[in-house]
């Protein structure tokens, strides 16, 4: 007898082939780092931006011990009053569901992997925005099915070319039953899908008979000098056909920890979601559940809103003003209209890759466009987070993304 | 353009054949039923238990706004300290673990579905007792596995009985890599297995190339009038070659609500189990996780036990005591040395299901034996949980079984 070194021959084909978020690589990094280094990579919230004192407090009364169900196993499709209350949230929002229609997931990233384990079957074509959330890549690949890009334009993605893929996808044998977007504001690109394109995806999802799964973390984060609350407008409002599968979180709004999320979706989907989420996770965190729902009901949600804006616009403010300083033309975006991130367009010549070694070794992380893109483009992208990073860390961040690119160029010549 | 009836053709293999936890439908069932209905069904523990105190203090603490880490996003393998913690805590039940080879989970179900996608290649055999816990069913089914049972003493698990199947399944052609087990007061049956088999189980891993998933929720929570910690020890705990995946959880100990378990495995499984949570869940929530560190440190967790076992120690003797008095010999069981369940077996000519329908009437609930059986038997038996009733209700309800039987009876005749 003797210890095991390989573990290979027990995995199963998956096991084999986990997909690793290369935004979670990223985390590890900051986390072994010191406090020194400056992070463009990580799309967190700023827990400045936390209600401390209201969840403070209503985790008190919610301990007192007066109501045992606020430590207990509860229903895996969430704590019935949230649910309400969430319905209450999507109808602010324009959306018109009932208790059947939603349930809570364990962060966004649970949806994504729902909708992965119910939706994918191996082979299956998935269609993607190029660039797209690397967690959704990550989630949908992990069902072994092929991710297919789709291009993107200024204001969201390109429908001649999204149809174009479908027909070729389909023509050549497989089955295309997905379209995965972010319209709000989106990760990585910052995009605001404009409201014409909304409508005409939902044309096309009937016309094709595809599913689109919606995914809106950043909506309510719109920056009121060049976006309003009307162009956030979830394509699940105008759902008459029950064509979208609609996720959002509190994760942005109130706070990432809780792990509180949500599904809007037709009621036959929602009903499997529950099933696969019972073999997963039972539930999410129902003291969590409790806090987010009480957030809501005494308007702590509502409050945070406004002010959430303003912070995060002040904050693209600066990184847009600070990398023109430093970079003049050399670096080109599309303004974020809401949202955590500035998708940067690198000058000819240079590779995100090898910019990053340089960036870290200047003390400042970004994350690959590459990591963004399932089409292998991407090499001349960066991905730099606003959300975290104060004023001032904004600001030496750039100069020394600007040191690095200097010393990048500098050991190539 | 109209609504969609069926989205039958847009599901995955896995979304058309998802497997429902019964366990979870009950819990449904209670919690559309009035106050007055009496469980003996679900596995919870008694709120009154938790420590309520300490957590408001904590998590008050913890919420002050000074630390933003506490609401924030974090690693995936869970809070460093906290892992720390579990460390030591292992050391206290014989498992000695490095930082690699531990990482938290949603829940114990998460452990399970975890080992599942990626030690489960469809068309597998896992080898489960009968009867066993049945989120292990659920999640080990989704992975497309086929569950084959092994025969179970008062004891623990017949381990001739397991070789034999072990060695016909593999020379039918089937892939044999994994056996689930509770060694410590099953779900469902409540039997403690035996050291003598614990060491033997271990040698036949060795030479059959099998790993093993040690489930161990109930450990902490033996009867001390008969059985001792030293009776508990893990398998786990003597793993010299790498060949037990430990799951644990302080959802007993602690609260379920909080939903933080874990994983003490291999440093190559934990590696692979962190890959697959990035896409499932990104992390557990980290105030619930901050809250448990907490409670460790303080010493809220030792404190705990010595009383939870007082607690449910007796309430198992009134369940035995009522039983007794309301069933004389018609019922049988072996007495549960420790956890949440008497698994009973009715008298000649009673079957479960119908039992159960006369059960509700009478306003008393239980789970059927059958759940629990991959091999199709488990008619002839009923869990009993003894850890969320009250005595009184404990006595109510097993009046109310003895009606159930007795209609039952009758409506036959």
């Amino acid at each position: 007898m003797s210890p095991m070194n390989s573990y290979d021959a027990f995995l199963s084909p998956l096991g084999r082939n986990l997909h690793e978020s290369v935004l979670r690589k990223m985390g590890q990094v900051i986390a072994s780092r010191g406090s020194d280094l400056i992070s463009f990579a990580a799309g967190y919230p700023d827990p400045m931006g936390f209600p401390w004192n209201e969840f403070r407090e209503i985790a008190s009364e919610l301990l007192s011990g007066d109501d045992g169900s606020v430590l207990q196993y509860g229903p895996t499709r969430g704590y019935r009053p949230l649910l309400e209350s969430i319905v209450r949230v999507l109808e602010k929002r324009g959306i018109r569901a009932d208790l059947r229609e939603v349930m809570t997931t364990s962060g966004s990233q649970q949806g994504l992997d729902l909708a992965a384990r119910v939706l994918i079957a191996p082979g299956d074509v998935v269609l993607v925005e190029v660039p797209t959330y690397t967690g959704a890549i990550a989630a949908f690949r992990n069902a072994q099915c092929r991710l297919v890009g789709v291009r993107q334009d200024a204001d969201g993605i390109n429908i001649d070319d999204l149809d174009a893929v479908c027909i070729r996808e389909r023509a050549g044998g497989s089955r295309v039953n997905l379209l995965y977007l972010v319209p709000n504001f989106q990760n990585p690109a910052g995009i605001l899908l404009s409201l014409d394109k909304r409508a005409r995806l939902l044309e096309w999802a009937e016309r094709r008979n595809v599913l689109i799964i919606e995914d809106d973390p950043y909506g309510e984060l719109y920056f009121e000098d060049v976006a309003t609350a009307g162009e956030t407008r979830p394509l699940k409002a105008d759902d008459r056909n029950g064509r979208i599968i609609y996720l959002s979180t509190f994760s942005k709004t109130l706070a990432p920890g809780f792990r509180v999320a949500w599904v809007a979706a037709p009621a036959p989907i929602v009903e499997r979601f529950d099933t696969a989420k019972q073999s997963m996770d039972l539930m999410c965190g129902i003291l969590d559940q409790r806090v987010v729902h009480e957030s809501i009901v005494r308007g702590v949600l509502d409050r945070q809103a406004a002010p959430l804006r303003t912070l995060y616009r002040m904050r693209r403010d600066v990184m847009e003003r600070t990398l023109r300083e430093q970079f003049g033309d050399r670096l080109s975006w599309i303004q974020p209209k809401g949202g955590f991130f500035l998708w940067a367009k690198l000058p000819e010549g240079f590779e995100c890759e090898a910019l990053l070694q340089k960036a870290m070794e200047q003390g400042v992380i970004f994350v690959i466009g590459s990591a963004f893109c399932v089409d292998g483009s991407g090499h001349d992208r960066v991905r730099l987070s606003f959300s975290w990073p104060t004023a001032d860390q904004i600001r030496e961040g750039a100069r020394r993304l600007a040191a690095a690119m200097e010393n990048d160029l500098v050991g190539r010549v």
